[in-house]
């Protein structure tokens, strides 16, 4: 009997799905600027012609980057955040943002702090969508810190708002010097702090 | 009388430090790879020829540009943590801390956070530069957090160097999300929530 596969993709998809795997891989090493549509042509061995059939611009290019990034990312949060729990669910939040940096073997950092510091002062529509992201980010982490902050599983006399700030804020701080050393251990001295430092039940 | 001015600059001195300024500027705005000869060469209204002519090439301008970061945002550092007592030493660097990014007008950002982002995946001399700047930020904060447990002034229960760390990584990401917004209020929330979670006396 003939299996026939319908999510199978097409030759198009395929070669898109390249595209941005690529593109991907050399904005995280190289920054945004300076990867050049010469540098996509040089990675994924495809015509410049069809990279622009893929892609009007590097622009359009970099926006579904994000936009497919911020997917995924803000997913991965949600189920980071699991457990009984409001502090189990942190808990686990901070330890699922070490495994993360560990399958990246610290490299390449996270992709909206490398994006927020290099186009801030230039692109409004990336620094606009990079700035949801973190609001989203800070967000889902408010819910469950002032969840813990109502059970006693938190210290209180911080706003909850404030303290998810102070966490995302730390976490990317982190992941910045954890990527310059190489080393699980600046990312892993700043989740441990925080856990401390916001008073969080085990 | 004649008045000699003996620190005056030759004309190659200045033309020297104008290179510096147009780089430190682009830099900042564009990411250090993005940064072409031909933008200098727009900016400062030199040759190619000049700019070679003071800088071999544009790594030797780079570090030439965090070289003198170096020193001045540790002179900053250094200075920014003055008053008589430990806490009043924190308490006066966070307030510089704000100080410096408003008078910066929440643009530019950390030319160290920046360049940590940008070339800890390729470049070995600018990484080691850098981790070095965040090594002795760190030793700076470290000291004074020490004094600052061992006189009452603050929590105890985390390792002073452990504790500057944590300091330092979240004004780091404060930094980044006050650019983004650029607005102090992320960065006020960052050094707010700082005290009061180090358990810092007024």
């Amino acid at each position: 009997m003939k299996t026939v596969c319908y999510s199978k993709k097409s030759k198009g998809e395929i070669t898109r799905d390249k595209i941005l795997a690529e593109a991907t891989r050399l904005i995280n090493q190289k920054g945004f600027e300076a990867t050049s549509i010469n540098d996509l042509v040089k990675a994924t061995g495809l015509k410049k012609g069809c990279l622009y059939f893929h892609f009007p611009g590097k622009d359009e290019l970099m926006m579904t980057i994000l936009d497919k990034a911020k997917t995924d990312m803000l997913e991965t949060i949600k189920s980071g955040l699991n457990g009984k729990t409001p502090a189990e669910r942190l808990n686990n939040f901070f330890k699922g943002v070490l495994e993360y940096q560990r399958s990246c073997g610290f490299a390449g950092g996270c992709i909206f702090g490398n994006t927020a510091l290099e186009m801030s002062d230039k692109d409004e529509r990336m620094t606009f969508f990079v700035k949801d992201f973190f609001d989203k980010w800070i967000e889902l982490i408010r819910k469950v810190v002032k969840e813990a902050q109502d059970h006693g599983e938190a210290r209180n006399d911080i706003p909850a708002v404030v303290m998810a700030k102070h966490i995302v804020m730390t976490i990317e701080g982190g992941i910045m010097l954890t990527r310059l050393e190489k080393s699980e251990k600046p990312l892993k001295d700043c989740v441990d702090s925080l856990r401390i430092l916001i008073g969080l039940k085990k």
